[in-house]
């Protein structure tokens, strides 16, 4: 239900596509509306044409921004495209992706999902020089990284390669240049990108949905620390940096960023989300009528409890799918039942009956509370709640934008003290224990750094590095 | 599937408020944000105050016509709401409601739902005492009726009382004057349109889930043929038609139109689509491995087939939930593949199985026989395709848009021959026998004339009728 | 310098086409775009093709609302267009025109410049018979008045002749039918329209600056009281209220509405403003070193006095020229001063100098106050306002815009409290004597209601008639 | 009559203001919007309040583009603004100023009217060193330049100090940093840029027009070379490159660029038409009628040929007043006759007559023979065509966009030549002589290069220099 309500939002989507037979502008349409959910403010397309590159960029979602007329004129054999996730109160069109630049050897242009570490160092090291920076994206910094490094290499891959030695943190990025489409993971592989074919045409996706959506065949995803190197057609992979570094997918992407139709590292959100549940069932089972999932997320990870505990599924929630970035905002007075007004309960499935409510995660509890109440409203005798999550107690370091420790309702309260707090009749997270199991057929290791506190590296003594 | 791939269209959602305390524009927004699904083309709000009417409305959602600024603007203490359901080809900004007009006796706003069998013939006539029409809606022709009643009747009501005698067809309307707010179903009851309260605050909303998202409770239907009117607070029914005409509410509402958590005439919408999926199992039983329900209406026929046969109840498909008015539609060449930029398969959900998938009706066949294709491409082993609704076979004179006969599959065909020109293994439509058992719950009676070819009055006769 | 600071209104440009080879929309978009000055708040194009009326209207300029594409979409052989004048705080998108509608006998658009007199009683009446009205204008009355009358009569023409008899005040319109284009003038004559030519090509329009605009000639004024049918390239003319009552045609669209280089009943209005320049230098006669005109309108005068007087004509001030119809306000602080956002006083031109100033007119006086005041910092040692047109004291009832008395600077004041009040040397206004005098070449007699009181019919009278 | 038809157009226009008591956004709205002229592709407004500086830029005219809300969050007590210009085919929201940055010493805003020489080169060596570039505009590489300087000098007027030294060509500009305000002329002085007070407030502008506009008072045109600081209400000049070049004030300003009513190095620009047409009339007398300019800029000059000739000057041509960015264009069959849509000629002014017609300048010569054709068609028995600016014969190379050589009807042909091709009876340009008289109070010299192709410095040359 955090979608809408609470939202924990990531950085972006990327899109990429060698076509030389298709229109490659169409195809990255169809690609960013697939990856829509990644990002809602901005969005943008750049194609290459005869080694010149022309873009469209705006704020907005993928079917407000592009039309026929703008598509048509994104002629070219080669596109990067982008989705760019809004964070409250700065909604620039400065910082809006993908980022054209010219540099020393021409035109380039650079679309990047993930959050740097050390940006903030890189910054300040590159201001020392002269750079001036007119976004507040990481982006900005990695481009000139390359185009610094271009100036002592023969190669734009060379110069992507020796940048990314330099960069700590997530960044699953796509770059085009005159003659080539390059793709690349940082090499602890945070967050995912994959390669896939149509034909002729070479695609690259942060999700399999967005390969499906256009009817590309799936063939891979990059290795952690993977440059791979498009060029006339031709694939070109440079692995300096694979297995350099733990693999560390961010964990929470299967549970609730990505699509629950894309399988990441070989494993299937849908069903690390089920898995989830089942999980659940069998560390916090409870004698129930019907078992509910809160939309979408939650969705899966209610099917997998039902499934693993007899208990049956039922609808519970009818939520409304005009969604716009726009919306009035309900008054002081009606805040209390503003949950409704996005999701309502079907009082058929809960009426007289005690009610497991699993919800994908719990941020802040003032959603949950909200949502217990109408189910209790709505005649449920009992309201059990299960998050197919651990509880949020620390930061994400690596794109995820999880709200600051004093706004997350478990850090300093117990188990009971949250299920009192959203008036469940009881509460029951995911364990860490079950979390690192949620993705069997994953062939990655995982990131649980916002659950866990651990990170794959020493996040102080790296923010000094460049 | 067929909301946004194959569109059956439905007239409109109303709405409406008689509130002195609160800020009724804002209440009538949310009201018809939760109606959104009945009519995405225009919407309007009308408000009252201090006997002036004041209005917005525009082409486009609820959402994106409406900001902050407006709903501020339309101060009153009476409103009502209207959303518009967008045909093709013929979108057009004078035909939004609410219509707002100046008559004999000061001024009147009316928004409508539903259709009339002999407008063209009232039209005629009224234009022969030299009327002129400005719009291309039944709505103008029912203002003149009211209108010219009113000049030999003492009150606004009952000017609606004697026009109502003249009318032929489905219509729920709200109507607000200086002082009063009037709410009517026609005689037959096609439409849906209840009432509720909220304080001191009466409502009246074609479904009740617009009731829901404002925290107004349930009060009941308005009867086929009732009058209600709200003057200061108090409520007064006129009875003159109800029980006069046999009770036809559209059961098409059950299976398609109405919001799954809608409660029409004491039936959940949500129920009669398991109902209709538990008739099917019982009617069509085959042997499978998952169930699965086509996005979204299909999803609640998919549980109920699943309870009943005990076949795994799956989540086939990923709808994708970015939806805008306007998105650019893919060449020619990527046509046949095109209904997966908006639906993906759950590869893992069907992938080596026999798989039964419910949809909620069967209109052209080409979006089935897409949907089938993918669902084999993604590895299912077998696709029983099972319609929660009875073949369409006739046209709907009150509202619901069927396309022409010659467009309906299945006209002119066997079982046998749609099943094979969609690529089923199998293929069933819900019985009429199991149709009209659908809403247990319903005191009424239905209009089925799109399935049977029955409609409860002689339509040929009636379009002579005035 | 009216036109943006103290602002006369007007309510309407009109134009209309018949043109069997080429471009009616695109002619008809020059042709509204040569007559914006008439009418800022919104526009309209109807064309009629093989009998279908299709259209487009919206809010804001010609050049704004109509893109290439829309126009390219207005495809046939006959068009009528409209430009309407906004009146503060009621800009209502419903009042756009034409006004299109069907009646009993098929399609009509109209457009329509002026007011009715009667038009509130003529509401009544047909009201009393069961009208409705969606709109706050005339024009609409005038469609149910022809209507009404092509009930009982042979053809559109004769319902259209058959209703002016009942028509009071001033009205200049064009309509369209299936197959005819009609244009028609109050028998007062109260605003011009004119005929023009263009190879086979027949073109009404509210000035001959819009001829003018698409290389068309100018054939003639249509009469007071005429009426012209044109169908299928064949003019026909109904004489009926032709010289029936007193030509009224307002004087006040040689001083200011119309455009300098339109021509009305024989009489270019450049010529007019300059003879009334020239009268005034006659009538009042003061030492000075330069004269300059208040733009736009009030340059003509000036050179006129200039010629008169001997006193060498100086460009005295420039205007802002990106004329916008949204513009912030400046705040109450700047408020004084507000006048030299649009306006800037040319110092070389009046610096040490006597100036005579001659605007268009003075209406509450607060903007002349602002100008002398200007002037006075510039440096000018005198300043001596001139007014080209004489006081407002009497409302007008035919179109013209004026304030209510209360507001009008010269009503209850003398020569000199006016004087002392805009802060001016010497003040005269043009004599009604004069007045008569300044369009010798027009064949038409004048109403000089607004300035004498005395209008061409008893209004009071009137009104009550229908 | 270039400004719509054929348009020399320029880099832009800079207004900068330090007011530590009033609306900084809105003066500079006001400033802005008088000077639109210099520029109507896109503008924008920086503010800077506690250190922070926000902006808001966007295609479109000043009162397009911001509106009270807009303007009201951009809060300060320093603003600075730009409006730039359009060239054709190339409108880059990009490009948009004021430029916002990032440095090593925190954030800079800067806006800027000019072009550099040696732009190309500084790019190329700034990028040698690492440099990436988002725009295409010259302000990023002084940016780049400021930044760079910044490094090794103490503050931010010294950064511009040293760097002012590496830009060859023109630039006025304005620089804001957290805590100051930085005006700078180029020392050639091609382009103005003028100071001005309003109590405590301190106002730069680049025309004296925008001082006016919000009630300031002009205090000085900045020096060629001069910078200006101001921080805190006090203000300090650096003089280092004060004198060191030849003054170059770019003569075209005076007879087009500049609104009349401007005051550039002590000259108006009104003032200076009014000469270049009375030493036309020296230089090129004519028995004639009428002296008549065409819009807007041939009018001041028309006036001056008239008072020195004793030919009477009279209103020739009505120019349509609604300009809009946004314009159908004529089809191919109306183009001969398609200046008439925005110039009308006014008929009585000059049937019968001999007609002198000032221009402020001959480019293509297209839009010259299609005026005379008007007027020979309006009845003008004869033609004398007068350019107040000699022959356009070499390329600019600091901001004015002077089409190639081959579209310059004077390259290339006797002034009898382009005499007949623009259908005229006697043809005169200004003569070189005359030109370099027409500012008699301006301080300074005068770059005349596309008149004469005398630069002040060798193009060649410098653009190897950096």
């Amino acid at each position: 239900m955090m979608s809408q309500l609470e939202k924990i939002g990531e950085e972006c989507g990327v899109f990429a596509i060698y076509d030389p037979e298709a229109d490659v502008a169409r195809s990255t349409y169809y690609g960013l509306y697939a990856l829509q959910h990644r990002g809602q403010e901005s969005c943008g397309i750049a194609v290459c044409k005869n080694r010149d590159i022309s873009y469209y960029k705006s704020m907005g979602l993928v079917n407000e921004v592009f039309t026929d007329e703008i598509i048509d004129k994104l002629d070219g054999t080669m596109a990067i495209g982008h989705v760019r996730y809004s964070t409250t109160g700065e909604s620039l069109m400065e910082n809006a992706q993908p980022l054209v630049l010219r540099y020393s050897k021409g035109n380039i242009a650079i679309a990047h999902n993930g959050n740097l570490v050390n940006s903030k160092r890189l910054i300040d090291d590159l201001s020392k020089g002269g750079a001036i920076f007119q976004t507040s994206t990481d982006t900005e910094a990695i481009a000139y990284m390359i185009a610094r490094a271009r100036l002592t290499t023969g190669s734009i891959e060379n110069a992507v390669e020796q940048s990314i030695q330099h960069l700590y943190g997530a960044f699953s990025m796509v770059v085009m240049s005159a003659q080539k489409l390059i793709a690349c993971r940082d090499p602890w592989g945070f967050r995912p990108l994959c390669m896939g074919r149509k034909g002729e045409a070479i695609i690259f996706a942060s999700e399999s949905c967005a390969l499906d959506s256009i009817g590309a065949e799936f063939v891979r995803d990059l290795l952690p620390g993977e440059i791979v190197v498009v060029k006339d057609g031709i694939i070109k992979t440079i692995d300096t940096y694979v297995n350099k570094k733990p693999s560390s997918m961010c964990i929470f992407e299967y549970l609730y960023f990505a699509r629950p139709d894309s399988c990441i590292e070989g494993q299937m959100a849908h069903d690390s989300r089920k898995l989830a549940g089942a999980f659940l069932a069998k560390e916090a089972p409870v004698e129930a009528d019907v078992v509910i999932g809160v939309p979408d997320s939650g969705l899966s990870a209610a099917m997998g409890y039902s499934e693993e505990s007899g208990i049956p599924y039922g609808l519970g929630f009818i939520k409304n799918k005009y969604i716009g970035r726009t919306f009035i905002q309900p008054q002081q007075s009606m805040r209390e039942n503003s949950v409704r007004i996005k999701l309502n309960v079907l009082k058929s499935t809960v009426e007289g009956k005690r009610v497991v409510m699993v919800d994908d995660s719990i941020v802040r509890g003032t959603t949950s509370r909200r949502i217990v109440n109408l189910l209790r409203k709505a005649g449920a005798t009992e309201v059990h709640v299960r998050s197919s999550a651990p509880p949020f107690l620390w930061p994400c370091y690596f794109g995820t934008d999880v709200p600051s420790r004093d706004q997350l309702v478990a850090v300093g309260r117990t188990n009971d003290e949250v299920c009192n707090l959203i008036g469940a009749d009881s509460l029951a997270f995911l364990s860490m224990e079950a979390l690192v199991q949620i993705a069997p057929s994953a062939k990655c290791g995982f990131c649980t750094g916002c659950f866990s506190g651990k990170y794959p590296f020493d996040i102080d003594e790296v923010s000094e590095k460049i």
